[in-house]
């Protein structure tokens, strides 16, 4: 079948299949296993192509997380602005940053930080890269919340439930937690909506 | 200098530098570099002398993390009773279970786990292992905080705040997160004490 799409697009597909199965590669096979001829072949993508764009290991990997934090911070942005102050507003809120923090992201994440760990270079590149994510998640989260994020025990508490969001996601690496995941991100709805409307 | 200790006793302490040596050099220099000829060299014991005991580098990785495990254990088991029910008490609580669960030992098992999560065998042999460390510090977080377990909401509360302690234990592998961390830490606290206080 020939491809009929403007020659642009189809390298903008070709792009985002490549970072996609970059994450897929590390959340699924690790980090050691993920290596450019492994990601070009799962992708199916020549090396050559591959390297065009992406010098290096690093640099495809950096590309990866970078592109697809982007594609969380716009999910986060197109949830439906939440109505009412209750309990239900504060719950999807938490449920839809648990879901944006975890999941395969966040699984693919945790491998390259786990190797920046024990490795400076990698490290100065991903530190960056993080933080610039976190304060977007932040941002929004405040923004979803409807919260005051000059009080600094509401500005605790939100960064809080961000923290709570990867220690979940660590949570479900080795093993399926959603069971549990979902009990406890309610409980903590209840707590943060009542914190929320005390502080109003 | 000749050791006059008893033969056992120096062969118990030969045992705590291998696996405390084991931990920090995945805390330090990640799985990859941690050999069982590095990881020997380091602690200054014989690399047939370690294989004497643990024949396989997942051995010596899984017993070092279980030692530690239990050493966390009795270090939570050694805390004095907390007295009182107000926010101090909740907070010190809540400082002792991020210390007990973060640090040096969160950064060497999760070397262990992000391997582990593309390693079908040795999930299989962590997964128990930290299924037990889990359920321990939950008993001792629920014996030291006073609180009723079998209040679906308590306990997804404290669930929550051993998530909570993980997440940022995750923040702290890159950066110096000690700053951040006591805010988010007296933050959480300030509510927990109002849930518990609430549910009396």
């Amino acid at each position: 079948m020939t491809d009929v799409r403007p020659k642009q697009d189809r390298s903008r597909a070709t792009r985002q299949r490549l970072l996609e199965t970059t994450i897929r590669c590390l959340a699924t096979h690790g980090w050691e296993a993920s290596t450019v001829g492994f990601i070009a072949a799962e992708a199916g993508i020549s090396r050559g192509a591959v390297q065009h764009h992406y010098r290096t290991r690093e640099a495809l990997i950096l590309g990866a997380l970078e592109f697809m934090f982007e594609e969380r911070a716009a999910l986060l942005d197109a949830l439906p602005e939440p109505t009412g102050t209750g309990p239900d507003r504060v719950h999807r809120v938490v449920e839809g940053l648990v879901e944006g923090i975890g999941g395969e992201l966040f699984k693919a994440a945790l491998q390259v930080w786990t190797v920046a760990a024990a490795d400076p270079e990698l490290r100065a590149a991903v530190v960056p890269l993080e933080r610039r994510f976190a304060r977007g998640v932040h941002e929004r989260a405040v923004r979803l919340l409807g919260a005051d994020d000059d009080d600094p025990e509401i500005r605790g508490l939100i960064q809080a439930t961000l923290d709570l969001a990867r220690g979940l996601a660590l949570a479900d690496v080795l093993t399926d937690d959603s069971r549990r995941r979902a009990r406890v991100v309610r409980a903590w709805s209840v707590q943060l909506t009542s914190a929320l409307s005390a502080a109003d």
